[in-house]
Formats: structure tokens, C-alpha cells, sequence
């Protein structure tokens, strides 16, 4: 039996409370290392998987995308009920694609759309406790989502940056398609679409915006921040429970990617 | 100094996974034990507290009203955020009222109100996975909600019972005001509101409703189910994490039962 080589893209969901983030660390359990686990259990074969954004411990997922080579002759259709016996109930494939090995979903990635979930009320809500950061104190909507709006275009993001001198980025200019911050009943939601993120981007950006938002920080000084280019005015982070990574976006809806097997 | 004795009432919400239901049980993590200990935490005092609805294991709550006489001099104002500081974070009170010896949060509830969230999708999603229960199967609602309004009235509602013989309820005749099911984007939510409820009396419902909406039950099998007044016909038990007991109702809004101290 001749198997050929494909490409296979999943766009998975996660509760990532459990997980130390996206990508693969040894002894730590990890979404990737879930993952290519399943992967090994449905087919027998060690394969290594990449994500399309990575996120960190405790960050959760809608719509991650991941991509692996397989050599296994298992239905597409298969992949889907297969992986999710596999997987622990806080992680789940919902849909599978067979796609070109050109097909990059890293560096074709067009976009990716982060939410992230403040419960604005006096009173913790322990029902919206795993996914959403408490902020005691009403919340000045419009003066947040001004700040936020002048993330929009490319600008250098480096005060955004958590332990920026460690990482290996090259250059911190990051373009923004969106962002904005808008209340939801008693939730405030902070949604931001950008090209990529630098690490801790989003949740610093949320806590600089939330002490404009309490009226801590005013527009011009937001902006200073911004322009400074450089990191410790910024923040502070508020914890990974709040934050959703809900899309990514390519060329083309990742559906029209699909070559049928 | 003199303690005047005062009855305080409490509107608690709390996500219910990690107890063995409202009631105190010796040795095992229930509600009432976490809130009976924040208590005396707070106040040095051993209360006993009653809940309005008895909540089971796994289930949860939005708004669970619980009521306990107090020696304690301690400024009602001070109560929320002091029982928060002690209770565990998925456990928390949103409003405290202070009201006469004479009203008790069980015998003068008018009604219970109950939701159940199905998540009618054919993969399962992590991020819901704690508060829904999933079918995979495309649910036909207008046949739920047909079934479910059977249920309005008073009804002996024996079929819908659990171990009927051991609980020592003398009768099971129910009023129910509100049964309805209801798609909601990708969850399909049974709403139940009654004066009272049998032992998993929503959950073996919605466990009947459930196959009368896979088309393995008509409407008058669901009818006769009703009809036959004992339990082994109905159900299966739906798991407990798609329960949510979401208001309790008195004849007039529980702040007008405020006397301010």
C-alpha cells in the first residue's frame, strides 16, 4: 500500500485553564503535546504539529489553527470523531482540512483576532470566573475605546512587550486592522485584529487601557506610552483566563484551501 | 454592648462542578458548607443557613437565595465583600438584605425558575463544556417545545422522579408556570418554571424531552410518560452541568423584603 504524504489543517477549540500555553515544552502539558498525542493514538505516528498563533498558559482558543504532515491513509472524514476520542475534553477539533504542503498556515496567515473578556461588576461572577478577568469598578467605555483606536495602523508596539530583551523578535512594528472596545451587558470586551502580536501584546494593552478606562491615564498619556517605544510604562498584564484567540484569517475563508482526498 | 438577633437574606451565584450539591453534607465540599464557613470566618459565629432551591451535585447557580439569623453587629454593607474575601472563588455573594425573623426563603418562594443548556452540535466545545451538555444530533425543537407544554399546570410529575421510594416526598403533584425550549445559536435552552421541584425532576424531563426531539418519542409516547405517574419511563438523567437554577421568585422583588438596619 503506497501512502502519500498530506497536509492536514484543523481548526481546534480550547479551554486552555489547564494547559502551559500552545506550543510543546517537555514534562508540561501543552495543547500542541495534546495533539500530536491524539495524533499518535488515532495513526502511530510521531508527527509534529504548528499552530497558527501561539498562545500563552492559560490563554484560550475558539478557532486555533494547526497543520502536520501524515503518511497515515485515515479518511479526512475520520480525523475529526477520531482526534476528539483522543483528546481530553477541554480541547476539540471542529473541523479538518485537506490542504496543498505549500499551504503555509504561519506565514499565509493574513490576520489573527484576539478577544479579550473583562467582568465589570463589584461582585465576582463565578460562573464567568474561567474566562473572563474582574474589574471592580465601572468602567469609562469611551475613553478606553478612543486609546484603543489609535492602535490602529503600524506602529511600533514595543512598549507592549513583556521581557522584550529575552525573546527573539526582530522588530516590534506590528500592524493593527482593529481594535475596539465595547461593553456587553456587564462584560467589556477588548477585540483587537492585528497582522501578529508580540508576546503579552494584547493582555498589557488591556491593562494600560483599563487604567484609562478608571480614569488613571488619560488619552495623551495612553499615546505617550505608545510612542515611547519601549517597555515598562506600559501594563499591567492582566492574567491569560480573559483573553480568547477567536480567528485567523487567511487570503481565502480556509474552507476553499481544501484539495478533497 | 447588645446584639440584636437578625435575619439575613443572601443572593449567592456559584459554578457548582466542584461540590456535592447545595446541601451540607459531613466530608464533602458542598455550598452550604463553603458559605457556613466564610460565616464564621467572618463573624465567628456557627450558623446553620438554608437555601431556597436544593441544588444537586455538578449543578449550578446564578442566583441561589440563602437566608441565616446573625448575633453579629457586623454592617450589612460589609457582609458581600467579607464573605467574598472568605469563600472560594467559585462561590460569591451578590446582594445581602436584611430582613424580618418572620420571612422564610423556602415556604414563601412563589417559584423556581431552572434553565438546561444543551450544546447541539456534532463536535464538542471546550469552552462550553461546563455549563452544557452536548447532543450531536440536530435536535427538531418545535417537537421539544410542543412536548415541554405538556407540562404547564399542575401535574403529578411522578414519572419524572429519581428514586422515588426513598426521598420522603408525600406527594408529587407540581405547578409549573413556564416550559419552553428554545434554540439559541449553536445551544437549544429548556426554560422551567415551577413552585417547587421533585428530586431530578428537570433533568429526567430533559432527558425525555431529548429523545422526543431525536424523533425516538411522539408527542403522545411523551404524553403518556406524564400520564403514567411513575418513574422508569421517562428520562435518561441529563447530567447535572447543563442545570443552572437562575432566579427564585417571592411575592414581591426580594429588596422590598430590605429593612435597612
Amino acid at each position: 500500500l503506497y501512502r502519500k504524504c498530506v497536509k492536514l489543517v484543523l481548526v481546534v477549540e480550547y479551554d486552555g485553564t489547564n494547559y502551559c500555553g500552545f506550543q510543546y515544552q517537555v514534562k508540561v502539558p501543552t495543547v500542541q503535546g495534546e495533539i500530536e498525542k491524539a495524533i499518535f493514538q488515532l495513526t502511530g505516528e510521531n508527527v509534529r504539529v504548528s499552530g497558527a498563533s501561539r498562545t500563552d498558559t492559560g490563554v484560550h482558543a475558539l478557532e486555533q489553527v494547526v497543520s502536520f504532515r501524515t503518511n497515515s491513509n485515515i479518511l479526512k472524514e475520520r480525523i475529526i470523531a477520531g482526534l476528539n476520542h483522543y483528546l481530553p475534553q477541554d480541547v476539540a477539533v471542529k473541523v479538518a482540512y485537506k490542504v496543498s504542503d505549500s499551504f503555509n498556515i504561519q506565514t499565509q496567515a493574513v490576520s489573527r483576532e484576539y478577544n479579550y473578556y473583562i467582568h465589570n461588576r463589584e461582585v465576582r461572577s463565578p460562573l464567568k470566573n474561567g474566562f473572563t478577568y474582574q474589574v471592580k469598578r465601572t468602567l469609562e467605555i469611551g475613553a478606553m475605546n478612543r486609546a484603543a483606536r489609535l492602535l490602529i495602523g503600524e506602529h511600533d508596539m514595543g512598549s507592549f512587550v513583556t521581557d522584550f530583551s529575552h525573546s527573539n523578535i526582530k522588530h516590534s512594528v506590528r500592524k493593527v486592522f482593529v481594535a475596539q472596545v465595547e461593553r456587553q451587558g456587564d462584560e467589556v470586551v477588548f477585540k483587537i485584529i492585528a497582522r501578529s502580536f508580540l508576546p503579552h501584546q494584547v493582555r498589557n494593552t488591556v491593562g494600560t487601557l483599563i487604567r484609562v478606562g478608571l480614569g488613571k491615564l488619560s488619552l495623551s498619556e495612553f499615546e505617550s506610552i505608545l510612542e515611547a517605544k519601549q517597555p515598562g510604562l506600559a501594563g499591567p498584564t492582566v492574567p491569560a483566563r480573559g483573553l480568547l484567540l477567536t480567528k485567523v484569517n487567511y487570503p481565502r475563508p480556509l474552507g476553499e484551501y481544501d484539495e478533497d482526498l
